[in-house]
């Protein structure tokens, strides 16, 4: 019961089923909850794209203007590409159902594989980098930012195993409050450098250790890709809008791109315009901030802010990653579980399974961001290209009125977004991007061998094409092991003999010389008159080996080609610890038998009559 | 099966309860298995007699010969008084048997628990002690001592666990090389002394931080006397000799007695007489040994000596550890798994169960022999004390030939002992003997409600002073929840029809709309003809509840006050790891069902019909 309430008061009260359709999203509620992953980007992809130029000193972050530009047309171009992909895909599903349907169940899987490392990773980089922003308004937590990922990671689970809507609520906020400090900090940003005009890169800088090379600016190109990550996810999504969802899904796309152009320009024209550069334990915008606002209040505030949409935006896969798991989990291609509603009407397991995942990369990468991004980069880009791919074969399938624009929108999109994966996937190999392209392969493989079990054991169970004719068969024989004379073991043989009169007790003897004293008791209490007493030596003290000679010797007796039954007369004790007291003799038995194979797949029932002793 | 190839390859086959009595030591072999605790204890002794003077500078030091002297003669007093032990107790048992026949039950039960921290402690001691030997001849190795102390403790544990007899061959080799080396030196260090001359304290102590008080010495004294743990462990085990047991006992006993005395007085004079001192990361017998030999080849070889010898001593507790928990099990004061004999004739139980605690120690304690002292010494004494006092009461009692002296020998065993007790107790209580004297009540407390649990079962299982009689009832009512509709389910289904006409399927609409689906494939296999099928709705999608309450119902309206039993159709898979793939809803079901009460004691039988899946 006390397991029950403290369930209850963390994760809520159990939701009827009838309640699932109700907890839909209205489009303020669906950015907040949908879009801060997309919106965060720009917290993460600033810093990539100042720590990979700064090595090339003054020079190098001259580029940074550049290559946000670039950037910033691709977000264009993907905006246009997933908003034709929400037309076409009311049901929502993303690159998974779009791969699959356009290009075969192999790229689906692909694309799949891709979309949950890249959930997984977006969590991790999200909740780090945020811990960063944190760290640099207060550095004497920067030791311990692992630590502190974590304990984020916990609490945005148990949000979301409450359930969608309060998720929602709970989101709005911090987005909303990360919205007017950027756009408040931009806006005065300008106005501060209108009045002051340009920074000296070569005063600030620091000193350059590499020359620019083409390699230097496409690998920076490509870590500050990361800033469209999570511009699918509202294509993913497009069910838990409230109706018209298709429309009500779009305009919430639209509004989110500009929202991440007007930031990632603002901030990044910012730095480059005003000249600022930082050190190894602060982030670039906490030096932007600090530059406007010195270390005051608004400075903490804007923090604060970025910490709080890049939570917000870790939850974006807490509400991703299990739904395209269900998905997946519906085609077989993952384990079942991840299919369930749990108690508050979200998918439990699949939340569990990823913040699992998540943590463990936290611990691996030792919480720091930097790290995780040439992995995640990859992963995204990859899905990107797949969708567009499929959306192309999609309207050329499809041929419906001005099929030639869309095919050509979404091939624009597929064609960037490939050329993108190629110099990320390159550049960034031996950074982790590696890792990566290992695991995609090694899913797939999974996720076939998965729904290949599926299907054996399906074709096996079925019944389809079988005659059946029910013969009810006599009772049978019956086993019970018995490890003294006690009221527990009585209450077993009455049992036994309730359902089958041939039941034999077994002892086996393993402190010498105890049958005759058992024997004894038995003819003492009466018990030959439930059933005979047999008693098995054992050499080398053990009790499951000889017992189960026993069973089979009784079986090749009987002749009829059954199996005997074991009935276990098994204690319960009171209180739980109290099982360290007893041996687990029953225990082990059961799950002995359990797994014990017979010939043509005879199974061998294992009749278990607790004892619950009162002490 | 490789399971059992890897166990037979580490832990030997098993064998045969009849050659339990072969297993038996001569005196050489249990000279090498009984005696290395105390005579190991040469080591950490020396050690903290060092550290304990070494504050007060050379002044200090100067009182070294002193107070080795004092513990030598305690050494010749605990001697005498055990093997008086050995004479009147040839079953052995040691302090825990002695104190509770004579002293009674609570004062048995303080030994025993004493007895048990200190078997505990003396393996963790040892151990660490050991690699500090190590480490002072490879001070690279000097930041690694708790690893190296687990990794020699899994050791340990595992040659322990196959068996004695080898134990006692693996063990023999170390010791004597331990005895020819140390006696060696000793015998080089004295020509070495009367050639150079004794050593100038005043020009190698480090400077006083402390000035000589009494309380520095009895701190001294009380932290050197653990060189006399370890002695009682012969008495403990006297049945491993071979016959005469109790004589060939006494004659180790005096062996080891001599061997202790020359060793301690041998060390600790050359290190007084030779003015040798050490820093903080090399252990005083180290130093002893570079002085006399410098740091060649004989340096290294003494010092593997040491760590030889250490690693034997920890292994006395794995000889004496189980034994006492063994006869204590027996008496049911700890779990009953204790009581066993594991496969190698060996209490497998109470080996895996030190271990785990030293284990525990090591880490708690980083690997460090100083701060594990204090609490070492408490534990020992304690049970000395209460052995000796034991033994008075015994002559008291037995009034045979001589009583009056053999009670005056333990007499002073007695007051000499507890007065050490009270100096450790008072002297260490600070650094962290106050552990031990909080443990130790707390574990007579757990002793006895052991105890009791085990005599309220007895009591609640007896069938002594029932009269009996057997109605064989009718079959019962079984339920067979069903989650679709498959082989498996058909064979449950069969096997509960053989062993009772009353059989009812039911299942659980957790998927809404599909229970139609269900009852139509009822109708098509035929299976109406096996057992009705029930349908339960389930709005919050849990499966366990809304099962349990239709239990009760049914029993409720059954009448006749039984409960109706369960038969549960399982998938077993083929591969462990599929396990992962399917709900494990009849697993959580099992649990529910064996845990669950009802009134008057009535139990509920759980019977498996488990289906081999092929795949």
């Amino acid at each position: 019961m006390l397991r029950h309430q403290i369930r209850r008061l963390i994760i809520g009260s159990p939701l009827p089923s009838a309640e699932a359709a109700e907890k839909r999203l209205d489009k303020i509620r669906a950015l907040a909850a949908l879009s801060p992953d997309a919106l965060a980007s720009v917290a993460y992809a600033n810093q990539e794209i100042f720590l990979g130029l700064a090595v090339a000193g003054a020079a190098g972050l001259a580029y940074s203007w550049a290559i946000a530009l670039v950037i910033t047309g691709l977000l264009a171009i993907l905006t246009l590409s997933y908003s034709q992909t929400i037309q076409a895909y009311p049901a929502g599903g993303g690159s998974y159902t779009v791969a699959r349907e356009n290009l075969g169940e192999t790229i689906g899987l692909v694309a799949a594989a891709a979309l949950l490392i890249d959930y997984v990773l977006n969590a991790a980089v999200s909740l780090t980098a945020g811990v960063e922003a944190l760290a640099s308004a207060f550095p004497s937590l920067w030791p311990y930012r692992t630590g502190l990922s974590l304990t984020l990671l916990v609490l945005i689970t148990l949000v979301n195993l409450r359930g969608m809507q309060e998720t929602g609520t709970v989101m709005a906020l911090p987005v909303y409050f990360f919205l007017i400090t950027y756009l408040g900090m931009i806006a005065y940003g300008i106005v501060v450098a209108l009045v002051e005009g340009p920074g000296s890169l070569q005063a600030h800088a620091p000193p350059a250790f590499e020359t620019i090379t083409l390699v230097l600016l496409l690998r920076t190109f490509a870590a500050g890709a990361t800033a469209l990550t999570g511009v699918e996810a509202i294509s993913n999504a497009v069910p838990v809008f409230k109706p018209p969802e298709s429309r009500h899904a779009r305009q919430t796309m639209m509004a989110m791109a500009v929202l991440m152009g007007v930031l990632f320009l603002g901030t990044i024209g910012l730095i480059r315009f005003l000249a600022i550069t930082t050190g190894a334990e602060e982030t670039i915008l906490s030096a932007l901030s600090r530059r406007l606002f010195g270390s005051g209040i608004v400075y903490y505030l804007v923090q604060m802010a970025t910490l709080g949409v890049l939570i917000v935006a870790a939850n974006t896969s807490f509400t991703g990653f299990p739904r395209v798991t269900s998905i997946m989990a519906h085609d077989s291609f993952v384990p079942r579980q991840l299919k369930m509603l749990g108690d508050r009407l979200v998918f439990s397991n699949g939340i569990i399974l990823l913040s699992s995942l998540a943590g463990f990369l936290i611990v691996v990468f030792r919480g720091d961001s930097h790290h995780l991004i040439p992995l995640f980069a990859v992963g995204a880009f990859l899905a990107f290209s797949l969708s567009q791919t499929g959306m192309v074969a999609h309207w050329i399938h499809e041929r419906g009125p001005h099929w030639r624009v869309h095919a050509a929108i979404n091939g624009v999109g597929a064609v960037a977004t490939s050329a993108a994966l190629v110099i990320i996937g390159s550049s960034k190999f031996t950074h982790g991007a590696w890792i990566v392209m290992l695991l995609i392969p090694l899913f797939v493989f999974g996720f076939r061998r998965i729904r290949a079990h599926y299907e054996e054991v399906a074709e096996e169970l079925t019944l389809a094409g079988q005659s059946l004719s029910f013969v009810i068969d006599s009772p049978p024989r019956i086993v019970v092991p018995v490890a003294g004379v006690h009221r527990g073991v009585v209450e077993a043989l009455q049992y036994a003999r309730s359902i089958s009169p041939q039941v034999t007790a077994v002892y086996i003897e393993i402190d010498p010389d105890s049958a005759a004293n058992m024997e004894e008791k038995w003819r003492q209490y009466g018990l030959y008159d439930l059933a005979p007493l047999v008693i098995l030596t054992s050499p080398y003290r053990s009790f499951i080996g000889p017992f189960l000679a026993y069973l089979d010797q009784m079986d090749a007796e009987g002749g009829d080609g059954q199996l005997a039954s074991v009935v276990i007369p098994e204690f319960v004790p009171a209180k739980w610890w109290h099982n360290s007291l007893h041996n687990q003799t029953a225990w082990l038995l059961k799950i002995t038998l359990l797994y014990r194979r017979y010939r043509l797949g005879k199974s061998r029932a294992i009749i278990d009559v607790p004892f619950h002793l009162r002490h």
